[in-house]
């Protein structure tokens, strides 16, 4: 998409009505940040809601104003594109917990006029999932054509599918999985210590102070590992010398340097507190936890489309499968596809070739039988 | 082995003939701690030389006096087991920049009469198996039946073959590379980014301070991932929780609390200025970047075991694969075997049955066509 395209946001949870959340705390007022593109029909039956990962935003798509840099997922969202923005109506916000314009524990807590930092109650993805849906009823949505995100984002698609499945015709989770594994959490948990432990962190209060930038760009580091696969990393870096001569250890290598840049950038543009929330909102998520939200996916009468990558290690394809399984136990009619692709799980951002077709197919066969 | 074993050491490269480094520094005196169990044969051509890993040492097999734990390969080493210390002499040593017993960054510099911390030369794999050359030398053994380690024992076992062919008899290089990959290099630069990151590190001169010890912490949990598989953490910790109610985001999985005490039990043990030199070493050793080396390894006339674990993601079986290639391309005797294990890197110590009858076999043979 070329267009210019500007964010929006919306608040509401208002006190005394604060926002309950999953694990017990309120939170209000609530503001959400978000976009959109296209334009909603008449019938408000051609929307679609883009469900953003761990370090993502409400910028999925289009160019900010004096910007160069488009959105997230501009190769996939825009007219003629999988998410074919002259035929729907995307929208992208911001999670809560997040810190791209949406209430997060950098944000000012308007009751002591403060960043809340630690005082940041513990959300989820269902809570997430949650402020997205007085999003849509504030958008006079009433049902939405598709749910669709990898990752983080497609937890989320699942969070819709068991909490809301009357709210949606179709899903689709990509690179994704019902809950983490060990190994999952694990990596989440070493990213977590790594701030922590950085002294900057002061316990979450470090607004106003210099921020945990170190532990927070060690986390980074071990989270970009994690979404390349050994063999992509081998074809971008191999052993490529670099040697910057700054010190005995560090970055003989071009990789090293690669994880350096991007670890260093990471802190420039994402908060160490929300680091911590939402990745422990996500090792926290289990779709079908309870018998309830069992019984509540079967309430979901749409279509499902699965999308897993082949080499993705981080969130690898039996993962996909497992959804696969839960669906057909619960009588959706659900498809899944595997793409070969060698970039791990970041192939979710870059593989939108074999992305697109499958996206486009599956929503024009869901849009076509909607009354228009 | 249920014997009580000893530390011994061996010290040389007096000044002035230091020792030279293969990257340009010198160092002198050298102190190799070493263990040895079974007997030296009269002709002297029953001795195998066991190499360790990044964090083990020299005590591989027996008790320590007063110890309950054994050496760490003591599955493996000992009366009948693969390395039958009933036919064959035994020697493991602590590499060149440890910090159990050998010269390493935490020694004490004769000259300064403090320790070396950053003053310590950059050290390499090829210098660690030099070191063990003049142990050997000083043990009078002109000829090693076998040299045999996994992982970054198993790239000194490389060496051994590229540096020394005609010391060797035989060689049994397990779970482990020609060179590393750019994910392998990848976290370690993470694990070395996290300890330098720790102010506690002071440009590595903390002795007689605190010690960086959750920059080391961090880097060992991160080990402590790759080493283990995704089956095999999902097996072990599942999503298992625990609540230890002392923060926030802390250890809600016992995956978290095993690792965070794999961790902090690591720092109580092991040097932090060792893991990082010991693990430069690792990433910069290429067994045959040099046409030189590829020459040399045609000079070795003996047999090689390769051993891999399926489920290695660290190591994986690729890797051990190209060893067998160059092996063959140079003309060298080599066979292959991946065992198939659940417990990833880890399996080179935890898959004893496994290996047992393989180096058995393997070593019966090889000695069985020496002179006694």
């Amino acid at each position: 998409m070329e267009e210019i395209v500007e964010k929006k946001y919306f608040v509401f949870a208002h006190p005394p009505d604060r926002l309950q959340l999953e694990l017990g705390g309120q939170i209000g007022p609530v503001t959400i940040a978000y976009e959109t593109y296209g334009k909603l029909n008449k019938k408000k039956n051609n929307a679609i809601l883009i469900l953003h990962a761990l370090s993502g935003d409400a910028h999925a798509a289009g160019f900010h104003k004096g910007e160069n840099k488009p959105g997230w997922w501009n190769d996939m969202i825009g007219p003629n594109k999988a998410f074919d923005t002259t035929r729907y109506f995307v929208i992208c916000s911001n999670v809560l917990g997040g810190c791209k314009g949406s209430t997060g524990p950098s944000s000012i807590n308007p009751e002591t006029k403060k960043a809340y930092g630690s005082s940041f109650p513990l959300i989820t993805i269902r809570d997430m999932v949650n402020c997205q849906k007085h999003l849509i009823d504030y958008l006079e949505i009433e049902k939405l054509l598709c749910v669709a995100g990898g990752s983080m984002g497609g937890m989320q698609v699942l969070a819709w599918m068991t909490d809301f499945p009357e709210k949606i015709k179709s899903a689709i989770p990509i690179s994704t999985a019902l809950h983490h594994s060990a190994q999952q959490i694990a990596f989440n948990e070493v990213g977590r210590e790594a701030i922590m432990a950085d002294p900057n962190w002061r316990n979450g209060n470090y607004y106003g102070y210099s921020i945990p930038s170190s532990g927070l760009a060690i986390a980074r580091m071990i989270g970009h590992i994690t979404y390349m696969s050994d063999i992509s990393m081998t074809r971008k870096f191999g052993r490529m010398k670099y040697k910057n001569g700054s010190s005995k250890f560090h970055a003989d290598f071009e990789v090293e340097k690669y994880l350096h840049y991007r670890g260093n950038s990471f802190v420039k543009r994402f908060d160490a507190n929300s680091y911590l929330y939402i990745t422990k909102a996500m090792d926290m998520f289990d779709a079908l936890e309870t018998q309830e939200k069992v019984n509540s996916l079967k309430k979901f009468k749409g279509d499902v489309l699965v999308i897993a990558f082949k080499s993705d290690w981080l969130y690898p394809p039996y993962q996909s499968k497992e959804i696969v399984k839960v669906c057909k136990q619960a009588g959706i009619n659900v498809s899944y596809c595997e793409i070969e692709s060698s970039y791990g799980h970041d192939a979710f951002l870059i593989e939108v070739e074999g992305q697109t077709l499958l996206i486009k197919n599956f929503l024009n066969r869901i849009y076509s039988g909607t009354e228009k």
